[in-house]
């Protein structure tokens, strides 16, 4: 019998999940962290910032629920972003390097027509966890 | 030595691979459900319905692959759906919280230019199961 | 306590990364290949080649970033597809039946706006790994 528990994640680090979905999933050692858009984590959004900035908030919100759910920016295992305009492929992963430091995981760039709220960034995992 | 054993998963409660795939594979506790299409589980299309509609089935054939590999709409870690038209996300996430009720996975909402036979909608899944 | 072993995929029998992300990444028995584009393992771009070449080189370099990790085509969990233009749907399809074979994975094909590059085609999956 395979271990059934599935554990929601909840975090104030990061903005609260806007929708019908948990901010992460835990299970079997796995954490699934939800589509990150560039919301602060108290909610506020911030059309004016540009790619850049955008993907700072959002790699920083992925990495918070990560955090919250026992995993960290080192254990993440698989990263799928989403951008809006492929020439923003170098920005996000000028930015991706410069917050993840010596930590590369798998990756994915899937460009998008367009993102919820207008953003031009929006980023899942799959990430490792201790318990 | 890891488990080893790929299951492949196949139900009439929803339409069949319609290409070279599998409904779905069980592997180590997990079932990963391939994209679910609005189709009809006879393999009947239905152009004319509406988003709600299309989310409905769509939502109905991942459950009911779900469940055809020992998982359930409970066991849903992480959604990932595509949706034509960003404007349709609130009808998405309208029609996914009537359906899951209390369950709320780990969900990403991608915006794509078009999907397969011009639907509006297409979902796919990783849940646990329990052997 | 889980596994927390992470272990970094390279290989030069695929491209190498280009940006800040491994080739694939191995965790507790599962394999997460990043998104291959159709370029050649000595990092050759080919951009006049046509959907089906660039689908056969992108799927060789899936299956090749597969088996460095201790995969293979056989172990082929999920497969996820981008393409450009849904009309490359059948293309793509047809490419994956000759090259998989008898293996039939769970899969979705996403219609993307473009990818990097240009190219026409891009292909990330999960695999199961022995170890």
């Amino acid at each position: 019998m395979r271990d059934m528990t599935i554990t929601s994640v909840v975090t104030q680090s990061a903005p609260a999940a806007a929708g019908h979905y948990a901010q992460a999933i835990k299970h079997a050692g796995l954490v699934y962290v939800s589509g990150q858009l560039p919301v602060s984590p108290d909610g506020i959004h911030h059309p004016e910032a540009d790619f850049d900035q955008q993907a700072q908030q959002a790699i920083r919100n992925l990495i918070a629920v990560a955090e919250a759910a026992g995993a960290s920016g080192e254990s993440l295992l698989k990263v799928t972003a989403y951008i809006v305009d492929v020439a923003n492929w170098p920005h996000f992963n000028a930015v991706f390097a410069q917050m993840l430091g010596d930590v590369r995981p798998a990756r994915t760039v899937v460009p998008v027509p367009e993102l919820h709220h207008g953003y031009l960034v929006e980023i899942d995992a799959i990430a490792a966890c201790r318990d």
